[in-house]
């Protein structure tokens, strides 16, 4: 039997579960994948994430494990539980924690993905050594997670960091969760793609105007920008320019050493961040004279999730 | 000689310096007073100080002190200085908490105001026994203490919470600061002043259009808006409606248990208030299920600033 110390790390997305074993290092040894959106019953989906637990590790070796960390839409920290996920189809409180702990017998940690891809990065990326972060993620929607002197910040009910549903722009664009002008309703994937849209309506003629709304994607404008369509540019710029506004009151709050950015979105690079460390610049309270940086998340995209699940139990 | 535990408590203001001498029920058992505007020399300024605290001893019969708290403008927790002070006739970084200790061999504490107003509530007011806690101070600016798992949030230069410079309206009114459309454009006493004149601008018939813009102040326009005078009653609504806004954003953050509000802005009592709790639970994100409550502060206005500094030698 290996008798390395192993954690499990679960990623639960709408669409796919996925299952890690990390060890101390970092390195995922092994994962396994459910199909989320397939369970209807949390009874169900829970016996099976035990199934796939038991699997991994007979399959490699793994007589006992330190503990499981998992990442979820509404993940509720306090509780354990994840509460009213709009993106599952086991609605209500679901106990995760109580429930495999029942099964398993080792702690189990439970936060949402953007608490827990900070800490992964604190753990294990760009962010290790680093005492106070902010952490924002630019999908479909927009999460944050927050480090406070080491500790994630989850509040009196569990729920701090849920930087997307910050009000930017008062009586702005209307945002899923009912109130508008959210942050996640610009810098999102969905928030870039009606910016381009709307920039569209006064150059009719651009190469971008001929693809439908629901063909367009913030890859195909980043793609657009990087040839100089001047539209394209305008979309990441305006983008940049509320992220960077959001940066500031982010660091308003709190006062990080770094913010770190991840998500789709980032991918975009350049297009994006030089616009957005421009205006973060341009925005920040003079009384901050450290230099806080913007970075990209260090930690391989497609094991972030997993990594950051794992490193709740350090 | 009077051997019970007595801390001294500093409020620095641009006019006055008020020392206080707190016994550990929080009751203030002596004060002193400095023109704080007199000093131009932070060494005779701090001789002064020390000169003060051994009178007030000494008068009391107290032998010695637990430690000293300061609450002072642009006050630096980590460094324990005060750093260019705009309204301070000594400029550049005062080492107050050096300087003092040198003198007086007891430990010294120095943060910003609205850190010590936040701090006095939780150790002497109205949020005893709370562990999360936002609180706003408005007056002349705005300020924000942040209480996360019953310790001040100082952040990575210690200078977090600074929440009168949170840009609410991006692109809006100027603010001393050098950004737009800070919060402390909105909700302080030089923000509802304008906001009022800005209403008058529609309505040069109302009463207080007669009063000139130097004679204006938010009690005048309170004791309007109880008279039933509709642009009185309409800036205080707005003003309620950016406070609102601003908490709810401040939730997103920090998830506290209770938020708390306090300077003279608050006096205006629940023409204030009432806009403000009701734009605030419109504008709360549906995830946040607790109820939040908006609370004035419990001390004594006259003491508070006082206590909050020597509540920080707990």
């Amino acid at each position: 039997m290996n008798n390395q110390r192993v954690t499990i790390g679960i990623d639960i997305g709408g669409t796919n579960t996925d299952i890690g074993l990390v060890n101390t290092e970092g390195k995922v040894i092994a994962r396994k994948n459910l199909q989320t959106a397939q369970y209807f019953n949390a009874q169900v989906y829970v016996d099976d994430i035990v199934k796939n637990i038991n699997e991994i590790m007979h399959e490699n070796n793994i007589s006992h494990i330190v503990g499981i960390g998992i990442g979820a839409p509404c993940g509720n920290f306090w509780e354990g539980t994840i509460d009213d996920a709009a993106n599952l189809n086991f609605r209500g409180k679901t106990p995760l924690k109580n429930m495999l702990e029942m099964q398993l017998h080792v702690p189990v940690v439970v936060t949402n993905d953007a608490n827990a891809a900070v800490y992964g990065e604190m753990i294990y990326g760009g962010a290790k050594g680093m005492k106070n972060v902010v952490m924002f993620t630019l999908g479909t929607g927009v999460g944050g997670g927050i480090i406070i002197d080491g500790k994630l910040l989850y509040g009196s009910d569990g729920f701090a960091g849920e930087l997307g549903h910050t009000i930017l722009i008062p009586f702005g664009r209307k945002c899923t969760c009912g109130n508008c002008g959210c942050l996640e309703t610009y810098v999102s994937i969905r928030g870039i793609i009606q910016t381009c849209i709307e920039l569209l309506e006064q150059d009719t003629e651009n190469e971008l105007a001929k693809i439908s709304r629901e063909q367009l994607t913030p890859k195909i404008i980043a793609e657009a920008a990087c040839r100089g369509n001047e539209v394209a540019i305008e979309t990441y710029g305006k983008t940049g320019e509320w992220l960077g506004i959001a940066l500031a009151n982010a660091v308003v709050f709190s006062s990080p050493e770094a913010i770190f950015l991840t998500g789709g979105i980032v991918n975009a690079g350049e297009i994006l961040l030089q616009p957005t460390r421009k205006y973060f610049a341009k925005h920040k309270l003079f009384l901050y004279k450290n230099d806080i940086p913007i970075l990209r998340s260090q930690l391989n995209e497609n094991e972030a999730a997993i990594l950051g699940a794992a490193a709740l139990q350090f």
